[in-house]
C-alpha cells in the first residue's frame, strides 16, 4: 500500500460529539457564551480534531519551492532566477517567513520541490522533481509518477515533524509563476472560468493579467484534465511544490494534526486534498483571504472561512504565520481561563 | 494648564511625507510590492506616528473597570457583581485578558475606577472615582469634574507606563453595563439613532434589547448631551473606565505612542477622545471589529478600518491584544526582513 494510500484510508471525520463537548467547557469559562466568537469555533474544532484540550507550541511551516515552465509565457511580473534567489533568502532568514516564523516561534523547513537553477545552500532539504515543471500550455507539466512522488515527500516531512513533536502544520510555497499554476487547478476542481480565477499574482498589469488568462485557458485545453482524478489534474497543469504540499495536508490529517493552509497556492493543494480525501477538510484551517480572487472561490469550495483578512499575496507561509497566533491563542483560552465556578464569578442572572 | 490640555495641545497629525518613507522602504524588501497587504499600512501608520523604525516589544494593556448605576434598568444579562468578581480574577490571573496578555508578552494594568463593592484585592491600581456612576437613564451618569479626573487619572497611567519602556498602548474595560454607556455616546457623537448603535452586549434577549435601546433613549432624553462637548458627553451619559480609556488614548497621542483600541466600549472612548483632539486618530488603531452593531458605526466614524473580524464582544482588552501580534509582525517585517539588493534577489523583469 503506497503512503498516499494509507494517509488517505487513515483520514476520517472527528466524531461528531466533540465540538458539543468543547463547546460545554468554553460554556464554562469566566466570559460570556459565546463571547469570543471566531476563536471559540477555532478551539472546538482544534479540540475536535485530536479530542484533547489544543496545543499549539510546536507549529512547523512547510515552504516549498518550485519552478514553472509556464512562465516562459510572460504569466509573471518576476524573472525565474527569483526561485532560486529566495530559496537562499529563506536559508539566510532575510524573508517575510523567516520574519513571521520567528516571531510565532515556528520551526520553517525549507524544501526544493524543483527548483531550475540548483541551490546548493545548506538547510535546504532535497526533494527535487525536476528542474522546473514543463510549460503546462503545451502540455502536461509533469508526469503522474512525478505528481504521486511529491505528494508522498511533502507528506514524509510532515511525517518526520510529527514525530519531532509538531503540533500544527503551516503549508508555505515559493514559485515564480505558481498562481498560474492554482488558477487552473482551481478551475477545473471548482468548475469556474479561468478569468474569475485568476489575479494580478506577483503584481502583473492588466495585460499581463490578460496574457494569463489566456495561458490558463490554453492550459486548460491543451491537457483536459479530469476533475475526478486530482492525480491528472496535479500532473497536467500542478506545480512541483503544489503535488508537496498535498503531501502535507493528507499527511497532516491522517494524524489528526491540523494544518493552516496560508494563501491562493495552499488553497490549490487543498482542494486537490479534499478530492483525494474529503474528510480532510476537517483538519484544514483556512488562515486568511488572500488578495488573489480564485482564493475566495477555493475556500468556498471547500466550505472554510478564513480567519484573516489583510490583502495577503506574497506566499511562502506568511499568513498561515499570523494565523498560528490566533490558533495558539485559541488554544490557550480553552486550556487556562478560570472557570466560573472556580474564580467565584456569578452567572446570568 | 491642566494634564488635559496639555495633551490636547501636543496632540498633531504626523508629518505627511513619512508613510511615503515608510513605502519606500517596504519597497525595497524582498516581496512583491505591496504583498503583505494592510501589513504594510500597518507599518506605514507605526513609522509615520513615531518617524522611527516601529518596534512592539513592550505593550501595556489597560484594563478599567467600574460599575454602572443604568444596569438598575436592567440592560445587562449579567448582575453588576461580576464587575468586582472579574477585577479579582483579573488580578488572578484566570481571565481571557490574561491569557491574551501572557501570550503577546504583555503587561496588564487593572485599575479600579469605581467599582461599586469594594475592590480589596492586591494589585488593582486605585483609582476610584465613587461606587459606580449614577442611572443615566434617570439624571447625568457623573459630575463634569468626576469625567475630568477620570481622563486624567487614566492618561497619568499611560504616562508611567511609557516612562517604563511602554511602545504600545492597549485599551481594556469591563463594566457590567458599560455596553449600554457606549451605545449611548455612539449614538449622540455620531449623530445615530439608539437602536442602530445597541446591542446584545453580554448576551441579553430580544426583549432586553428593546428595554436596552428604551433605556440609552431615555438617558438621551433625561440628559440631552451636548454632542460638541465630549466631556459634557461622557459626564451625562458615560462611565468612569470609559473616562479613564479617553485619557489613556489622548496621553499616548500626546506622546505619539501607537492606542491599540479594542472592541466597542474603547470605540465611544475614542470618539470622545477624537471630539477632543482630532489629531489623535492618527495613534488609533482599531484592533478589530466587535459583533456590536454601534462599533462599526464608531470606526466608520472615526475613519478607521479593523485589523481583524472575529465576532468578538468580550471586551477587556482581548482584541486589542490579538492585534499586538500584527502590530508587531509588522514592526519585525519592517525592521527584520532583507532588501532586494542585500539578498541578491532580482526585482521585476
Amino acid at each position: 500500500m503506497s503512503a498516499l494510500s494509507e494517509w488517505r484510508a487513515a483520514i476520517s471525520a472527528p466524531p461528531a460529539a466533540r465540538a458539543a463537548q468543547a463547546q460545554r467547557h468554553l460554556d464554562t469559562l469566566t466570559k460570556p457564551a459565546g463571547s469570543l466568537g471566531r476563536l471559540e469555533e477555532l478551539a472546538q474544532r482544534l479540540f475536535a480534531l485530536r479530542g484533547v484540550p489544543p496545543a499549539v507550541a510546536h507549529p512547523v511551516v512547510f515552504t516549498f519551492a518550485a519552478d514553472h515552465g509556464v512562465v516562459a509565457e510572460g504569466v509573471s511580473a518576476y524573472p525565474a532566477s527569483v526561485t532560486a534567489q529566495m530559496v537562499e533568502n529563506f536559508v539566510r532568514g532575510g524573508a517575510a517567513v523567516n520574519v513571521l516564523a520567528r516571531q510565532a516561534g515556528a520551526r520553517i523547513v525549507v524544501a526544493d520541490f524543483g527548483v531550475a537553477s540548483a541551490v546548493g545552500a545548506r538547510g535546504v532539504v532535497r526533494c527535487s522533481l525536476g528542474p522546473g515543471t514543463a510549460n503546462m500550455a503545451r502540455g502536461p507539466a509533469m508526469t503522474r509518477a512525478q505528481a504521486e512522488r511529491g505528494i508522498e515527500l511533502g507528506g514524509r516531512l510532515v511525517d518526520e515533524a510529527l514525530a519531532a513533536g509538531a503540533d500544527l502544520v503551516v503549508t508555505g510555497d515559493m514559485g515564480i509563476g505558481n498562481t498560474t499554476a492554482a488558477s487552473a487547478i482551481t478551475a477545473v476542481m471548482t468548475t469556474t472560468p479561468a478569468a474569475s480565477v485568476t489575479g494580478r499574482g506577483t503584481g502583473v498589469d492588466e495585460a499581463g493579467w490578460r496574457r494569463k488568462v489566456d495561458v490558463v485557458e490554453r492550459a486548460l485545453a491543451a491537457n483536459r484534465p479530469d476533475a475526478s482524478d486530482p492525480i491528472d489534474v496535479l500532473c497536467k497543469i500542478g506545480g512541483f511544490e503544489i503535488a508537496g504540499l498535498v503531501g502535507v495536508i493528507l499527511a497532516a490529517a491522517a494524524r489528526s494534526v491540523p494544518v493552516a493552509l496560508d494563501g491562493f497556492v495552499a488553497g490549490a493543494a487543498g482542494l486537490a486534498a479534499a478530492a483525494l480525501a474529503p474528510a480532510a477538510v476537517h483538519a484544514m484551517f483556512a488562515s486568511h483571504r488572500s488578495a488573489e480572487p480564485g482564493h475566495t472561490v477555493a475556500l468556498r469550495h471547500l466550505g472554510l472561512v478564513p480567519y484573516l483578512d489583510l490583502g495577503l499575496r506574497l506566499g511562502e507561509g506568511t499568513g498561515g504565520l499570523l494565523f498560528v497566533h490566533l490558533a495558539r491563542a485559541a488554544a490557550l483560552l480553552y486550556t487556562e481561563m478560570a472557570t466560573f465556578k472556580a474564580a467565584g464569578v456569578d452567572g446570568p442572572a
